[in-house]
């Protein structure tokens, strides 16, 4: 049983929660990033980027302006337009996509080399620093953008330009002797070369991304030998403090046990990794990918799904070390854990995979954009207290409200590319079965007709799932049983039935019939969730989690000093349905106490008597990715629990 | 009723505690960095400090070593030596000490001008950078050293040629027209120019005092009028980033009501503000140094005397924001702070400051010296887990383990001129009064005859005082309340009386008498400490003292993940003698908990089921100086406590 995604063309999203998530991409995130593009934002930090493409072309004067992977920009929004011309046609859009793509095309050097960087800035340095210079991952964005541009419209001029490229590259690099042995300083092509494979049919492509895969963290370390050769000039003094392990270099990735270094490079390259293994049928990789998810899930991942416990290297950090203040849980990784888990659904069609993809989304990776679209986030703490994020260095990273537009701009493009080909990591077939992995309201064209299912979640956990089907199809409908839910209730036409539980998931097998409706009614209690043992931050703290959403406490709700607010264990939540921003979301009210001062108090530094005077305070939780949308103010998802002993 | 210090030489300690490192900084510090500050120590960076010297004077080869502010070091390690021959002459120490003191002037130049970097390596650029050079900051240190070596000896070659050098600065800088309105961007020289106004009786050293104190921070900014005349070159990078307040320059000092910037200088400018204001009577200067004294013991110290909150300009941050395992609270710091208290007794004449020294003299500062006398902390953290401080970049400043000698060899030799000048800081006198500040074991000079202190300290709160007195005298014997006692009797040849408690001491008014001896029982009873509400560090934790000490966990003795470990309120305390490293000490046994999670527990990183069986464990509390003498391990001072509702 081969299982694979339900294609984005296949399915269109039509969902209480998420069908506003994709209308805000194409109505505001796509226009206001292709005028940040084009550097006509009044007040944003330039970004150059068209204007790059313009030089590089010959059609333009002046400088490089930018990071060295200032080209991705242009792509992930090119990939996120062609996602939404998959599902919104406009014609006016698809002219200015045409247009850029042109662009890039005259922009292309006659041997296929594309990078503006080099090309206006360097042509003699190209290729010599892969370890910094984001050639590679930039040809990967790209790549990913032109294989979307052609599914989306048909048109192949964009994907003939990367093929170009590609081809350009693998003169340079490859195995062969007298090439150079190299591999992407930051991971992303990998996975990109397997949707060109996929795209174009050419195997060549899947071997490259194989090459890749398999001659990281080879001796001699290929990045070391690089080094020798570049001598003290051209250097990129950033990454120099580096250990490999930031670039997942450390050796050969069939040999990490541990989830390493820079989290979204680590994330793109296993999901490269599940790519290849896949295709490859390499059982070796294949383990290697369950490895790392492992390590991911079971010891350095957020409630929220976000990954990086560190601003350092925007990285992985140790086992069991999940700091909620200082913590980096970059948009785009929790971006790239959802690709990762989309792959590995695909390996091994286990629920495990969908419950932190689902995880990933509906926290971190929507918590990125305001509920507005306006703005964004990169880095996603758990706990805010803003003056400290002000005043404290080691926390300036901390930004309390969403931003307009970055610099470095990868995470608005990226929550923009991911929500528009949402559609896509809502289901998968086989030849005999169809699985629903997230609870998202869609139709999905599958086998003679197609399926519709109609979600409450996240409000409530009642699915139907009505087919459509010109003829009797047999197959088994497999359902993922969310970790959040603690009964679950199946009809058939009303009918009640009892589906086996397999990896996860709720089987039913049986021959459907046009109009049949199959109804899943999923408890979603509030649950109390509770951190392993050696979390040392989340000690004698308690998260609450309802459904797929995990809640916080804001000040504007509950009061400043949210570190004296305590939630007893017997505590009763009452749900309420949410007005004004928090419109169609689940509020939820509960009884807290709050560690309260007697108003006689000391106000020595250190004391003898406690402040034991528990008050109780009405609490107001609100989910997570909701919070400063209300302007700064403090925020908290771990809560104290008082220890009964 | 004016009171002042007895001085170093008129007291001697017997001490059953200090003896000890008064004896370790003579026997293996001072000579241990006298090796170090001639480049003989094998395996340690090298110094060059007295080489610098040499080339200095002409009299060796070769380029500066060292920080631009090495010179002081040689400086700490003068002053050291000379309140340590003031208590135990040696004739061949003096003699080193003379020829380098002879050095010292053979490397002055014919203006006056004295500091080896510029000599050496830019002499066109002296005078230049006040705000990063630390010329004035070397000046102050071989003030204090020369002044100490003067009073210790007689011999006053040293400070003739210090007072060439301060000289040689006023013909620089000074309120006239003309003159460099600067001032030094490390604080120091001020406090010495008042010793050395003491020490030779000349008012133009108070008067240039003063003139650093006031001109601080008065429009418009030195150091940026400064930056301009520099201009891109002669810059040290480092402090470009640093706000004026890094360097408490921001505002005139009378005008700053928060303890800020680096806790180093701020404390050793704010002893020098004290060592003016009293002298020059200048009220508002006075008040000032209280609202900045408050400032920082009732919002911004540890429990531990430590200050210092943040690494990233080793400075305070905000109110309040004391996190315990990635703060600064540097030796030195705490040092200064002692310095500051001590000026504030002078001033003020009240136990609160005597409290904040004591609490910075048995925590902090003889925590940065390990019980061996050999290995060295700069940072003094309250709570240690080494893998997160050798894996996590915001705690690499955390040293688990004391390290031998520093590049910037500041601490150690600082914690040695305090320990060797000790016994200056235990009485005051009046033409009315003996006043008794620290409990330690002491015979001092008074009056006709002399006091002679027995204490129980850090051990038990019983300290006798016998007068040896050739005739009567009537005075005022005020003994210290501590605030770690709560009840004392006090006895007088055996009757008891009843003093007065004024200012935080019992006054006892009488006519002494030959042999007349006064003891003063104070119970020690183990203290459960709390921090104020709004440290969020601190929330849901206990902190233990008895005594001036405060007090740990060590895994050595209570196992890992002391995260884990609660105290719950009901615990009682044994006190038991210490042995081995621990001999002298009193160490604290009790039963506290242990969260211990079920031979079954699932692995998972969240659960619904929180760990909640929790299991007696014995745990034993040692002194937090005494901490990290056995090896790396876990430490803790603030310690979970269950919370009753």
């Amino acid at each position: 049983m081969k299982q694979h995604a339900i294609p984005l063309k296949d399915v269109i999203i039509e969902d209480g929660f998420f069908s506003h998530y994709a209308d805000l991409v194409r109505q505001e995130v796509i226009p206001y990033q292709w005028e940040a593009l084009n550097d006509r934002v009044p007040g944003a930090e330039k970004s150059g980027c068209i204007q790059n493409f313009k030089i590089a072309a010959g059609e333009a004067d002046g400088d490089f302006t930018g990071f060295v992977f200032q080209d991705s920009d242009l792509a992930k929004w090119l990939e996120a337009v062609a996602y939404s011309l998959t599902k919104h046609p406009d014609p006016e859009l698809e002219q200015t996509a045409d247009d850029v793509i042109a662009l890039i095309g005259r922009a292309q050097q006659e041997d296929g080399y594309l990078d503006t960087y080099f090309i206006i800035k360097e042509p003699e340095n190209r290729f010599r620093n892969f370890r910094d210079c984001h050639e590679l991952y930039c040809c990967g964005h790209m790549i990913e953008a032109a294989v979307a541009y052609y599914q989306a419209t048909g048109k192949d001029a964009f994907l003939k330009i990367m093929e170009r490229y590609v081809d350009c590259i693998r003169r340079t690099v490859g195995p062969e002797e007298g090439k150079l042995h190299a591999y992407p300083g930051h991971e992303e092509l990998e996975l990109a070369l397997v949707k060109l494979a996929d795209a174009t049919g050419d195997n060549r492509y899947l071997e490259f991304a194989s090459y890749f895969i398999h001659q990281r963290g080879q001796a001699p370390l290929f990045f070391e030998e690089e080094l020798k050769t570049r001598g003290e000039t051209f250097r990129f003094d950033g990454n120099d403090a580096q250990p490999e392990s930031y670039f997942q270099s450390h050796q050969p990735v069939v040999e990490q046990k541990d989830a390493v270094g820079h989290a979204v490079r680590a994330v793109y390259l296993y999901t490269g990794m599940a790519d290849v293994a896949m295709r490859t049928q390499d059982e070796t990789l294949k383990e290697a990918c369950r490895t790392l998810f492992r390590s991911i899930c079971e010891k350095r991942m957020y409630i929220t799904g976000g990954i990086g416990s560190t601003v350092d290297g925007e990285a992985f950090t140790f086992d069991y070390d999940l700091p909620n203040d200082t913590n980096y849980a970059e948009s785009c990784a929790s971006v790239g854990l959802m690709f990762f888990c989309r792959r590995m659904l695909d390996m091994d069609g286990d629920a495990c995979y969908a419950d932190v993809m689902e995880r990933a989304l509906y926290n971190t990776v929507i918590a990125g954009m305001a509920m507005d679209g306006k703005s964004f986030f990169y880095v996603n703490p758990l706990e805010v207290f803003p003056q400290a994020d002000h005043e404290d260095p080691h926390k300036s990273h901390i930004k309390t409200v969403r931003q307009k537009w970055f610099a470095c701009a990868c995470c608005p493009p990226n929550i923009a590319r991911l929500l528009t080909s949402l559609p896509a990591y809502i289901y998968q077939q086989s030849d005999d079965s169809l699985t629903v992995n997230l609870f998202i309201g869609s139709t999905a064209r599958f086998r003679s007709g197609t399926v519709t299912q109609r979600s409450g979640v996240p409000n409530n956990g009642d699915s139907t799932f009505t087919f459509s089907l010109p003829k009797e199809e047999t197959f088994t409908l497999r359902v993922r049983q969310p970790s959040w839910s603690k009964h679950t209730t199946v009809t058939v036409n009303g009918e009640p039935v009892q589906p086996t539980l397999e990896k996860g998931y709720w089987c039913l097998t049986r021959t459907f019939r046009d109009g049949d409706t199959v109804r899943f009614s999923m408890d979603m209690p509030v649950r109390r969730l509770y951190a392993h043992p050696n979390v040392r931050e989340d000690a004698g703290k308690v998260a609450i989690m309802r459904g797929p959403m995990v809640y916080c406490l804001e000040e504007k709700d509950n009061g400043a000093s949210l570190h004296q607010v305590y939630l007893p264990r017997s505590a009763s939540f009452t749900e309420a349905a949410g007005d004004g921003l928090f419109t169609g979301l689940t509020l939820l009210h509960t009884t807290g106490l709050r560690l309260t001062p007697a108003d006689d108090d000391t106000n020595a530094l250190y004391r003898e008597t406690p402040c034991t005077r528990l008050m109780p305070q009405e609490l107001t939780f609100i989910p997570y990715f909701s919070w400063a949308n209300r302007g700064e103010n403090e925020m908290m998802v771990w809560v104290r629990e008082p220890l009964s002993y």
